[in-house]
Order: structure tokens, then C-alpha cells, then sequence
């Protein structure tokens, strides 16, 4: 039987665990929480003290935390797993988190010998209940053959970035931007719509069956419509995080974003209006006030 | 067999007519250029010299014209369509034209008891060839009953957006919002991933397969990939005619829509820059110039 | 004792028609509401019936009216001063219409020999009582000589704009702009200010005697502190038309302008909002209501 | 006879040093590139050899340094001031730089008794020479009064913004986003005047003389219209930093501040199209080529 370590439990981490220990995965686990791991653990799992107890016990962990900080401690922090990783040990690191970070930390597990791979995801916790995540993945050949089977346990599109592992990351940012931007576009038309007198239902529905069959446009627009923005939602504040990734990144490439600079601002204005804690579609809700609607 | 006016032989109103005809319905032709008609004479149509004689032939017309204007001069101008229409007559305007005209134009149709369904389409003309548009109606009910079959004829789908005719024109110019606003967002992500340093090809398979797999995405994100702002296209200055048409819309019902007024600037840059020629999706060498590529 | 008309009697018109009077130019009146003329009556001016009457009395008039529509009707609208003016005649408008008009009436004053002068004022109502305007000017130069000293009991400066009478327009519709645009880089730099902690007054201090000491960010920014959006304002309403011909004559040139669709779009979401009866400054609520002020 | 210490001596560090030598202060001078001493040193200046043996020469140090990666290196790196600064010491941050960095600062010269007090300056280097800064102060207020009488050596005007070292900072990074807003506004309108067909210059007169008779206004609308990107700039990339801490203060502030974000992205487009060492005022070549000038 093939083992693995996980760390990483919250919202999408549990999902995506339990979805490689029913392909006959043993897993090793490790969350800052301990209580959060008790269901997978009743389901066959171990628990370890510290990450560095994982790659005692396995070659191949993956990793799905908050953030660049909450990564950095599971790494190169103390009792992080750079402390026991050897040579043919593999890291894979599913979080949104910043290409010069995965760049950095890349260099780090060389150091170690350990084969760094990145490979963020697309898609809420439903999805990753129901194994249907977009993984997009790169980093060393030989790593990423052996880790793919693991990746198709966990998601149902797999999608190769080729060597560099934080490139796939510079992907996640900018696929995140895409359905951002989505909702913002959405909204905008929504309110025009609304205000000419038009039924937005109908709209809906003429968008979702013919000119933006998409599940982000079927989604999104289906939570506008609907009000929506509480339910299983990917917190306002994470959406922040994410596009402020995008823009630093951004920044260093030289590039102008003009609708990732227009979310930023939805975005602010909507955390200064104590929407942290919404689903990030609720930018739609500064759209709709600035209309007076 | 039935009958049908057509009027505007232009990119889309050629197949669309042939459409019709395929489907057994005999068209009466009216077009300015007279020499755009030929091909469908040579496949049995009749050409008419004035807009009015249509209506002494048939009782039900369709238009498809460039603008606001032409649609004018074949209604209401000198020989146009309401010299002769008479109550009972059905005019169903498939042009993108202003909500303004076609509520001015239905109450001219109503003194002489003509109706005026609007059912504006979206596609290209290589999907009106092959009755894949997607057209949206407004209008009386009753009419609407009696056209649906003609308009199935011409599209793939048809959504039923009520009883009152311009409010369909909103729902045109608001999807061709977001059409071009899809361009803008996938430019900039291009233009991120490009200078990041990831293969764009690999990114559009993504996309297009994955996490935004609309025709929009498909199609506009291959012309972005291929440089190809030309063959097919739809021109930058007819697009700089609808958002223009939403912008007035939008300001009329005080509705700001930051995203479409960033689409203005691009499009006048482009114009600016001499690309009116160019297919709109063209704003996107306005995003990777600012980029510096 | 020379003689003049003039037409137009708001919060603008009524005291550069009596700093005329002060200098002994006597006046005949014009204005659509005849109780408005009653204060200049009682100091000696004489009101006409129709604008048509002015140029019997007079070969000189002054029109300062509230948009393009009403210069249309005082003009060649039934009973306007094209009717009886002749050759020899000058017609000076000093309201803020657009070029396009200015332009299409210079053609009909011309028709009659009438020469038309555009000359925009910059100044608010208490500016127009001190005699503090500035006073912008184009058109035919004999006439401009002429005219000049009467510019001069209106405005505390006159600059001459050259030969053709639309192109003071553009000045006027361009300045309006940078009035509004200093309100909202004022209001984004105060929102900061505050949000950061800093003393609002000093910032303001520092900023109107040392490094933008213009009245223009002295008046709005002492307004912004004050949140005075009230007193002796110029509407949201007519602020909103003057964006919009600047808008419509930059579509026209093909020149985007980025802040200025930023400041419509603040206008609209004013207007949304119901505060088109507040002074223009109020966009600044906006913008804090964007920071969550 | 009275000393002090001063560190930084660049294009603006070396006239306000020379200003206080001209005001009988005897300075101690510390500078990475020692050659750029040696005009004041002919003139009287003593030169150190490292930051931290500028306290056992004088009790008061000014700083002046490009930015928070030097202020860094001379207050809390290796051989920096804080190593031999004792409790009544003062030391005077002068530079650009951000207020997290002064807010940290201030806590570890605390530590050892020395008192921070932030001064950054509005300036170029020719009011540099010619004492005609604007500075503005804050920090404690027995060191305040101390240090009065040498900044107003340096400078025409000192304000006072309060007790807390760091408030300053946001001023100085506030009033350099309303000078280069100014600039994009400024570019704007002439983009629009020069499309128009206007004269610009006598566009520049009206605004320079009644419209806008502010420093900035006057200065950076000359170089606009003189083309003049390169004479005694302030170099875009040190802009682009300005901007760059405005908006991560913002982002802290949750403050949205759409024409900040503008400026960004005009700045990234400058830098891409490398013309990093021009100076910030050729953001307007941007305007400009939007415009198809």
C-alpha cells in the first residue's frame, strides 16, 4: 500500500485527503488544529506531532495551508519538514500562494535534495468533495510522473506548466484574476440590466445556456441573482490575498492590469464595509450601490 | 408556401436569409447595393426596389441593418416600410440598433398597426451560416407565436425576453459588453502570463477546457494566441458603435460600469491608432502595448 | 450711453448683467421667466418680450443660458434674435454648450451676418458678483476688439482663444474637467489622510500654502473639510451634462480620457444616489463612501 | 559654533547640507559613495567613515537616502547610527520612505534613548539649492523645537503634523500622488485640447495665469508642453516607488483610490517601455500614445 503525508485541513484540505485515502492512499497527517483531523483519522489516518515527523515515515507529502506564511512554518520553519526530507523525498504544494515564495522554497529543498513541485487548484470545496478540481502542476519530470496518479485521485483535470514550479503559480494567480473579473463584468451587466427593466432571470438564462456556458459564468451568476453570498463560499478576505498576489507579481513583471487594479478597489471597499467574511463574489454588492440599486 | 420580406444583405443578413429560404420560405430582397442580392436571386429570391414594396408582397419583414440610421431610412424614411405596411403586418428588426430607436420606431409601426418585434442576434457570420445564433425577441405575443418558427430557421436558440421590443436591445448591447469585456480580461491575464514567463498555449488549454470553456473564451482566446484580428471579424468600429450605444444606455439609467468605460478608452485608443478595420478583439495590442511586448 | 441685450438671467447671468450696468451700459432683458428680471429693472435695465426684440434696440447681446437647448430656442428657436439681426450685429455666448452647437450656430448667424463670439466663464456666482470671472473668448477679431471692454466688467481676466468659436468650448469643457478632477484626487488624498490618522486641517493647510495654492484647491478642498456640499454650489446635475459633453467631443477626437470616465462614473452613482441637487463636490461623498468612511 | 551630522548626500542631500553650512552649522558627513562628498568637504564638511561615528561627533544627524533599504542600513545595520547613539540624541529622517519603516524605526531608536523625527521634503533639487523647500515635520515636541530652526534652513515653509514620526510619511506619499495625479490630469486635458485643434499654449496661459496658478501645475504643464522629460528630473522608477508605498499604505488603510491605481498602471507601462530614468512627468507620453498622438 502507498503512503503519504498531508498538512493542511481546513475547508479544501480535508475534502482532498480523504479523496486519496479512498484510492487506498495511507495517509500521515498534520494540522496546527489537531481537533480538525479527528474524521479523517477515524477513517484510517495517523496523526503526527510536527511536520518534520512526516517525511519520517514517507517520501511524498502534500501540502494545502492558508498561506505564504503558514507554508513557509511547514517548510523551512522550526520542526518543518526540511529538517528530515532526503534525497527522492517529494513536496507537493497545492496552496494559492506567491510564485517568489514557491521560487525561494524551491531552492531551499534542493539544498536537501527534496523534489519541490507545485500544483495549486481551481474549485470550491464541493468540487474537491466530488473530485472534480483543476489541478494545474509543474516542477521535475520524473516527480511529477510519479505524483500524477495521486494528482488524478484529487481532481478530474490534470494540467502540466512544464519545470519551474513557481510559474504554475503565476496560473493559479491569473486564473483567479479570470473569475474575479467574471463576477465584476457579471455585475456590472446585471445592473444595467436591472435598471433598464429588463428580467435578469431571462438574462441568466440566455448567458448560462448560450453565450457564457462556463460553471464560472453558471455559478457566479446564479449567486448574483440569487443574493447569495454567504454559502460555502471563498472568503472575501483570501479573494484579497490572492488578487494582491497577482498585482505584487504583476508589478514585478511590468505589466498594467487596469481590471485587476478595478477589483482591488472593489475589493478594499468591500473589507473597509466589513465584508471580509462574505463569499468575494460580493463585490457585486459595491457594484449594485454605486448604480443605487 | 409562405413569403418574407428580407432587407440588409450584409455579412450576417445574406445567410440568415438563406437560411430562410432553405426552409421553403420565398423572400422578397431588399438591400441599397442591389448587386449584394444577387447570389440569392440566382437561388430564387425576388428583389424589390424600394423598402415599401416589400409589404405590398408579404406581411412579414425582416431587417438586418448596419445602424440606427439605415434602420431609420427603410421604416420611416421616404419608401420606407411604413408607407405601405398595414395592420395585421409584421416588422421583426434583428439589428443591433438603440433601444431608444426601437422604442421610437414601435410607436410609429403602432399608428398604422404594424407590430415590431426586435429579436437581436449573437454570432458571427460563419455561425449564421450554420444556424448557430443565438437570438433574443421582444415583442407582442401573439406576433411572437407566429414568427418563432422563422427565427428557429435562423439560430439555435431563441430566449423570449417579454413583451416590450427595446428591452432586448439592452440585452444585446449588455452581451456584447460582455463579449468585449471578456477580450480586456483574458488580454490582461495573457499579457501577466506571457511576461511571466508561461508557455500562453498551455494556459488557453486550461482555460478552455477547464475553468472558462465558453465559446467566447475559446474563440477569442485562440485569436489572442494566433495574433489573428482580421479574418471573420467583427470590426472595432461597429464594436465602438455598441459600447458607445451602452454607455449612453447606461448613463440614461445612471448606471456606472467602470469595466465598459475602460472598454471605451481602449476602443478609441484603437480607433486613434487607425485599427477601426481590425476585429475588436484588436484591443488587446492596446493591453500588450501598455505591457511593453 | 452704450447699449447692450442680454439674455439669461440665473445665479450666473444676473450679476455680470449688472456689473455691465454698473458701467454704464444700459440693458435690455431677455428671460424666460420674467420675475428674475425684476431686482435689474428696478436698477434701470428694460425687459424685452422675446429675444427677437433685443436686436431692434440693440446691436449688441449677451446670452448666458443653462444648456445647449436653451441657446437653441433664444437663437433660432421661434421669436430668437436670428429673426431681426443683421449684418453688423454681435451675438456673444458666454454659456457652456457643446462646440458641436456652437459650431452648427455660428453657420446660422452667419446666414443673417451676424457675427457669433463663444465666450465661457470660469467662476461661480459670487466670482460673476465680484467681477473676478475668467473670461475666455473666440471669434471673428473686429468683433472681438469690440466686445472686449464689456468682457472686462464681467471678468477680472479675458483670454483669447483665437478665430474659431467652438474651440473655446473645448477649453471650458476641458477645464471643467480639471475642476472635478482636483476634487477627486483631493477626495482620494483626504480619504488616505484620515484613514491613516493624519489632522485632515493641516494636510489641507500645507496643501493650499505651499504646494497647490490654487483657488481651485483652496475652495474645494476647504468644502471637502467642511463637508459643505450645499451653499452657493454648481449642481451635481449641470456638473453631470458638462462630463458628458467632454465625454461626447473626446469620443469625437478619439482621445481617451481615463479620470474623466472615473468622474462620470462618480457622477452617475451621485445621481444614483439622489444628490443631483448638491454642489458637484459631492462626488467626494462617494469616494469616502468607497473607503468606508 | 553649532554641529550636526548629515547622511545622504545625492542630488538633494548635498544643497540642504550646503544650506545648513551656509547657516554656520558645522557638519559631519557620512555618504555610501565617499566621492560625492568632496565639494562640501572643500567647503568645510568633515567626512566619517561610518554612519554610527556621526553620534560620537554631534547629537543631531539629519538623513536623507533613496530609500527604506538605505535608511535600513544607516540607523539599525551594521556600523549604523544606532549603535552610538545616546538618550537625548535626535536624528532626522528626511527621505521618502515608508511610514511602517518609520513606525518601526522610531521604536528601536526609542530603545536607546535617541528621539526620530520624520521631515520629508517637497522639492527638487533646484529649490533644494534655493532653500525653498516645503517640510513637514513630526515626532516629539522638545526635539521638534530643537530642530525648527535648521529645517527652516533648509526650507521656505515647515508644517507641523503632530507627535507620531510616521503620520508624516503618509503626507509626503499623499502630496506625491496629487502632484503626479496632476500631471495625468493635466495630460489629459491637452491630449483633448490638442485634439481639438486648441492652441495648447495659450491652453497653458489661462491655466498657469487664472485657472490653476499652482507650482505644480505651472511647472509640470511647462515641460508637458516643452516635451522636457529629462532635465533635473525626478526619475520615473523612484516615482513608481512613491506610488508603489501609497498603494500598500492604502491597501492597509482599506482605502480604494482608483486614480493612485491609474497612475500604477501608467507608471508599469513607462517602466516596460523603459523609460524608467525619464522623468515621472513622461507618464504623459502614455496619454499621449493612448491618444494616437
Amino acid at each position: 500500500m502507498t503512503t503519504a503525508g498531508f498538512i493542511g485541513l481546513g475547508a479544501m484540505g480535508t475534502p482532498m485527503a480523504r479523496n486519496l485515502m479512498k484510492n487506498k492512499v495511507m495517509l500521515f497527517l498534520y494540522n496546527r488544529t489537531k481537533e480538525k483531523a479527528s474524521s479523517l483519522i477515524s477513517e484510517g489516518a495517523e496523526l503526527v506531532e510536527s511536520p518534520k515527523d512526516l517525511f519520517t515515515k514517507t517520501s511524498l507529502i502534500f501540502s494545502m495551508v492558508a498561506n505564504d506564511e503558514a507554508l513557509k512554518a511547514v517548510t523551512v520553519g522550526p520542526k518543518g519538514i526540511l529538517e528530515t526530507g532526503k534525497p527522492g523525498c517529494i513536496h507537493v504544494s497545492m496552496s494559492t500562494v506567491s510564485p517568489t515564495l514557491i521560487h525561494d522554497l524551491q531552492i531551499e529543498h534542493q539544498k536537501k535534495g527534496i523534489t519541490l513541485l507545485s500544483a495549486p487548484v481551481f474549485g470550491r470545496p464541493d468540487a474537491a468533495a466530488e473530485q472534480r478540481l483543476t489541478i494545474c502542476v509543474a516542477g521535475e519530470a520524473t516527480a511529477k510522473k510519479t505524483v500524477f496518479p495521486y494528482l488524478q485521485f484529487m481532481g478530474q483535470k490534470v494540467f502540466d506548466f512544464g519545470d519551474t514550479p513557481e510559474k504554475v503559480n503565476c496560473v493559479k494567480i491569473a486564473g483567479n484574476f479570470l473569475i474575479l473579473a467574471n463576477v465584476e463584468i457579471l455585475a456590472e451587466a446585471f445592473a444595467f440590466i436591472q435598471k433598464s427593466g429588463v428580467d435578469p432571470q431571462a438574462f441568466y438564462t440566455m448567458l448560462s445556456e448560450s453565450l457564457l456556458p462556463s460553471p464560472v459564468v453558471k455559478g457566479y451568476g446564479k449567486r448574483l441573482l440569487e443574493r447569495n453570498f454567504k454559502e460555502g463560499g471563498f472568503r472575501m478576505e483570501l479573494g484579497a490575498k490572492d488578487i494582491n498576489l497577482l498585482l505584487q507579481h504583476a508589478n514585478l513583471a511590468k505589466t498594467p492590469m487596469p481590471v485587476a487594479s478595478l477589483l482591488h478597489n472593489r475589493l478594499l471597499t468591500s473589507l473597509a464595509k466589513m465584508r471580509g467574511n462574505l463569499d468575494w463574489s460580493a463585490i457585486f454588492v459595491s457594484v449594485f450601490e454605486d448604480a443605487g440599486v
